[in-house]
């Protein structure tokens, strides 16, 4: 077993790049898309399947796990891995923007945040010691530093500010990480819409020697060209032999524009948010099963998929289950999603590494443009 | 493959028995639980995981296919089997005793009952003739007789109008049904807790001539002791050579009480439900994993079981996921719970052939009263 963190970049095509991380718990095939396990679990799905789909990594919120078990009681259980059943790379989040989008009574300064639980009401605060403490507790393999993350659209002087803060809890989180064997820790780049402070926030990073960078801030509302304008800035600033984590991100065609501007991990809940109301997204197109257009289709969402879900259930059966509020419709339809990207993923693994990433985009493109979710 | 219905008894201890239906979709080994699968899906499962865990054969419900998405449909679309991707046998029940307990503006006759459904308030007839023929549609391999299912308690007189209303209905439904190759008819006994009724009822069936017999009405209520007294008066009565079937039991005392006294087939709710609301069924009892006791145990629900479920994970975890609504939590316990009466099933049978139903009874029965869900 390998013991260190390591990251290689096996291939290019463009700007887009392919390689493998290695890490104590297994390997990460990049471009890596990360499903979301918000509570310890990657909603409406068995672990193994998750791991089936070919997902290599899962990621899991730290601001819902301290409310709810409490990162103390997980680690007395042995640890993340070990509760949700899940032996393969977990990346946590710093807890820092779900703090801000779903904790009451918010109150930031220098130290950290206090804030009241949208659960129960009880009191919290979290710093960048903290955040990493609990990432440790959980037994994360990579860890994200302690950041505020602000919505855009705001004032050059709130992204500033906001990024200048990171800058410091960047510091005191990478300090309160310590050195771990095979563990990582991540580094995020804000500074909003606004190349100059992204490109500040990316060379104070990497002076500060993460194992990896994230984007942050971006996918939080703003037009998509905004977002690739602020990768393409940021990438050139970021070391190649590093691994870079757009957070948040997206859409298929988000995942393929970033791919081709050199990211190599992502994560979202789109696939999983969306298979538990009724989509599906597919080779041609998005389905939304909901609709009764569906009601006596007979044909699957895929018959050449690897998922059984997409093969061996028809468009009929699903939107019937959909209809039906039942549980085996969003199981369907969550493993239907997360096949789809990684497939999509894999597909873009193998472009890179055969050099023709750019036609297999064009070829994406046409097909998501054919529509109807049906093979020709 | 074998295209009649057969049934044999392969096995007897005391009035306990074991046997085998070959039908042409496959074996149902009795005495034998069937997971119910309302709306052509075993809540919250995949299909081939309650195949895995020893289920022969899934109950489907008339009344809500019917509604949602329609039989016409579903022959359409190929049929039930084919709709929900369950290739082995289908038991469907007939639509009446849903009526009188979920629909709404029920007016019931001689010539059957009109009622508006419970979904959309659209007006519906259903009646022995319409009951098979959307039972048909469906591709049911068992089908149940049109009955009337009165509440217990009930007046005498009541619960004999029903019980020859009903007979009237197993004629008609007899006749609707046709032989066809390879599929069943059972007609269902009723006559509410008076002794002398069930007898007329039974014999009047047994005239008929159906494939098997139901044993209708009961765990509508009333005590135990009622029910057990009612089945040890019918099954007298009762060919040897048929399948003997009481619908809607029940908890495993239930099935064990009444697999003693000469029951072949059951079908509940209660695993599948009681999983998705925090109760597992073990072999040490009933546990409610929403209960803070369990919030720190990391022991799993049964750590020699073969069901990953209640092998795999805590039951710290397992509170959490009860507790913070996930799905998964339902997931888990519902194959808990189906594994569990399964499991049960298989050993009865086991303990049949061996002929020592009696002693595996007493076992059982001790290391529930264990209580804690654990083993000593």
């Amino acid at each position: 077993m390998n013991e260190s963190f390591c990251f290689e970049v096996t291939h290019r095509s463009g700007q887009a790049r392919s390689g493998v991380i290695t890490m104590p718990r297994g390997i990460i095939r990049t471009p890596a898309f990360m499903p979301v396990g918000t509570a310890a679990t990657v909603k409406a799905m068995y672990p193994d399947a998750v791991k089936a789909l070919g997902a290599d990594i899962v990621l899991s919120n730290t601001y819902h796990l301290m409310l709810r078990p409490g990162a103390e009681r997980i680690a007395e259980l042995g640890g993340l891995h070990k509760f949700m059943n899940w032996p393969y790379p977990i990346l946590t989040d710093s807890g820092g923007f779900q703090v801000m989008s779903l904790a009451k009574l918010r109150k930031l300064d220098e130290n950290g945040v206090t804030f009241q639980s949208h659960i129960d009401g009880a009191r919290y605060v979290l710093t960048p010691e903290r955040s990493m403490e609990i990432q440790a507790l959980l037994g994360s393999d990579i860890e994200m530093q302690f950041d505020e993350c602000v919505r855009l659209p705001c004032s050059e002087a709130e992204a500033e500010r906001a990024m200048r803060l990171s800058l410091r809890w960047a510091e005191r989180s990478k300090t309160a990480f310590r050195a771990k064997p095979g563990r990582a820790i991540f580094g995020i780049v804000q500074g909003g819409a606004t190349q100059a402070l992204r490109v500040e926030s990316a060379q104070a990073l990497v002076d500060m020697e993460f194992n990896g960078y994230a984007i942050g801030g971006l996918a939080v509302g703003e037009p998509q060209a905004i977002m690739l304008a602020m990768i393409e800035t940021v990438v050139p600033h970021l070391p190649f032999l590093k691994p870079r984590y757009l957070m948040g991100v997206g859409t298929p065609d988000d995942l393929l524009q970033s791919v081709g501007r050199g990211i190599d991990m992502f994560d979202c809940v789109m696939p999983t948010r969306a298979g538990r109301h009724g989509l599906a997204y597919t080779r041609y197109g998005r389905l939304n099963l909901r609709n009764a257009r569906h009601a006596s289709d007979a044909s699957p969402i895929d018959p050449y998929s690897a998922c059984t879900a997409a093969r061996d259930y028809s468009r009929a059966y699903l939107h019937h289950l959909i209809k039906s509020g039942e549980i085996l419709g969003m199981m369907l339809l969550t493993a239907v999603n997360l096949a789809y990207y990684q497939d999509l993923m894999a597909g873009m693994r193998s472009a890179i590494a055969a050099g023709n990433f750019d036609a297999f985009c064009a070829e994406t493109k046409t097909n998501w443009a054919r529509g109807e979710g049906k093979a020709a």
